[in-house]
């Protein structure tokens, strides 16, 4: 019988975790079960919700004094059979953690679809042997920039600026994601110009850039508008996933007239992710739910930013969007927020050879402007692959050389 | 200068709220200001965002232990200029809250649109008088009840459970928001079997009743499903806005072919609003949110039930619902969760005349069954209105008398 099992921390102010678990299972399922008469139960039986498990945790005091009462911390698995929900993210969710999210602390940890559930799912277009395949590239990690600063500028700025970053030597530009259509840099024009200044770029330095164009608008409108966009020759998809709706990306990626590579962002994400008592956690909310929905790309904070995750956390996202145990394609990891050169170290040890490192301020404000950037991170990454220690390395290239004396180096510790 | 206004409750690290402030305010438009050149601030005036106020908020000892360092608490407004984004929610969400929402303890707890921004939007195409007109109630809260597992039950379930539902006198039914489309009660069976069953209440007691369907599915489909209903006589729709998106739930608010009320359920709202550090505050998602975007009615957990939410805050999406501060048409506030007929008296002095009493298990649980429970909560509520109390009422009111013997009267504090 196919199901969805879901894995919640709760803190508990009633103590009897089984007993939680099991009103959880019911409620969420046929309601009640015990004083069913036993025909009822047979006709019930393939609805009803099962704990799957119930493990107490370790006091934790300081959550115990902030919620103001002792609690009983653990975790609770629970599965809810698929002849209960249509095979789609709204119902799961409204399912698994609908009213339940408003029922005190708990957070939704995890989520596993078994393998008929998956097979609804069409996860990444592309995935990550789909974009090195584009680029033509596949022995590194991949190197993204931002724009900064479009907003308010016009068409020249911005193609100036994807020369620059495009002729370093980035794999991937995309827009901010505060661009949204405007009057000064139109969604069509982007697309167009940046396909004249990539192709002028490839021609002189032989490599393939994709430009992520940010999909915005109203929601009925997106499908249209990023056909429209391939049609003119965009060949990347930046999208607010959140903003909008897991759904929402699905149905991009599942259309087969959009033949481009989605990149979701996190925008909004941590308003979901960020507490330690509520929420959804970020494997779940960007790794595994926008695995299944379909990004070929996801960005999220790396831990080592201004805005940054917990190293673990970050390292959970990139295991959920490249685990072997999702038979769908992989998409990559791309850890983001205040990346420099210096960083490509423990970002390669963090997130390994199948990640793309993105920049903003790390390659426009390097001494050499964006192009100077963006070659201080490819033989950032070169050392890194070929094991080379950066002071050497830095010795015979002078863009990372004056990456680290701006920003320093990180050690792999 | 059209503009939109976020309020945040932060939790500083540093101490220096101006700074932050004038921070987030240039992070999320223009990037940089004081080392700008003259002609570029000149350009890029009309999009920089605004610090409006910064007050700092006494010290909170709990949440600073809770997080292991020192923090200043404050409140930040800040504005940003309509004309960094288009006139839609994922656009103004991904601008105020987007990357900000990863940014530590910080928390959406406002957001004003101004006049000309407001005008972008539907609001609730019925709204609380058209509701009413419908109805033909004026004087009164209307009571609603919510159908109870019918999960893994046919049509002759459904149809037995609406008709005594109906036949007690509420007002409205809703489908229970995790039943999907299924073989068992196929959506537009639901939508056929209701109409039959209402009009023969109707025909009984001389009074209307609304069914709200469950509207679910993929994101493209639901336009088309809506419709559907409509042609086959649904009265109203029910939709899990949060598990789709805000955007989805105004393009059918604005679509004309759909004229039916529609009902918001605050399914995965808690992952979003329960912390008190991060998230986005319940009058915002809950209220002028939904508002804006064109709910008729929005559920949400009284402060009385098992599932419950502070009284401030069901109080404050109550307000966000109704305010004539918006110019567009008011919603319905639905408290739910845990609601019996001695709740009555409470509910209306929190929510006004201009309320829906909700109630799951406080009908059905009735020693007279579903039609007994309506009957009670009629009754509660006439004697509230008459300005009567339970005790006397209930001696010429049987059912309301059973109800208040059962879970008991709450008195108004």
């Amino acid at each position: 019988m196919s199901k969805v099992t879901a894995t919640y921390l709760v803190h508990d102010k009633n103590g009897n975790l089984e007993k939680k678990a099991e009103g959880i299972a019911l409620g969420l399922t046929v309601g009640s079960w015990t004083d069913l008469p036993q025909l009822e139960k047979q006709q019930l039986e393939k609805h009803k919700g099962i704990v799957e498990s119930v493990e107490v945790l370790d006091d934790d005091h300081k959550t115990n004094q902030f919620l103001g009462s002792e609690r009983t911390k653990g975790i609770i698995k629970i599965s809810y059979p698929a002849a209960n929900f249509s095979p789609d993210i709204p119902a799961i969710l409204t399912t698994v953690f609908g009213k339940l999210s408003l029922d005190g602390e708990i957070k939704l940890v995890d989520l596993e679809f078994d393998k008929q559930l998956e097979s609804r799912f069409p996860g990444p277009k592309y995935g990550i042997e789909g974009i090195r395949k584009i680029l033509g590239v596949h022995d590194r990690p991949l190197v993204m920039s931002i724009f900064k600063g479009v907003l308010g500028k016009d068409l020249s700025f911005f193609e100036q600026q994807l020369y620059e970053q495009a002729l370093g030597g980035v794999d991937l530009v995309k827009d901010d994601e505060i661009l949204f259509d405007n009057p000064l840099t139109p969604f069509e024009d982007r697309v167009k110009t940046a396909k004249k200044v990539l192709q002028k770029v490839q021609e002189r330095t032989g490599e393939k850039t994709l430009y992520a164009v940010n999909l915005t608008g109203r929601t009925g409108e997106l499908k249209d508008k990023a056909k429209r966009a391939a049609e003119l020759g965009a060949n990347a998809l930046l999208f607010n996933v959140l903003s909008y709706g897991p759904d929402v990306l699905q149905e991009l990626a599942e259309d087969k007239e959009i033949q481009l590579p989605i990149m979701a962002h996190p925008a909004l994400s941590g308003a979901i992710g960020s507490s330690s008592l509520y929420g959804i956690g970020y494997s779940v909310l960007l790794g595994k739910l926008l695995r299944y929905a379909g990004a070929d790309l996801v960005l999220f904070p790396s831990p080592y930013g201004s805005v940054a995750l917990e190293r673990s956390e970050a390292i959970s996202i990139s295991e959920a969007l490249t685990t072997d145990g999702i038979a769908l394609k992989k998409a990559f990891p791309v850890p983001s927020a205040g990346i420099h050169p210096g960083l490509a170290p423990v970002l390669y040890k963090d997130f390994g050879i199948d990640s793309v490192i993105n920049a903003g301020g790390g390659i426009h404000g390097h001494p050499d402007g964006a192009a100077g950037g963006a070659r201080a991170f490819r033989q950032a990454i070169d050392a890194v692959v070929k094991g080379q220690d950066f002071e050497k390395y830095g010795e015979q290239h002078p863009e990372l050389q004056k990456a680290l004396e701006l920003w320093g180096g990180v050690p792999v510790t």
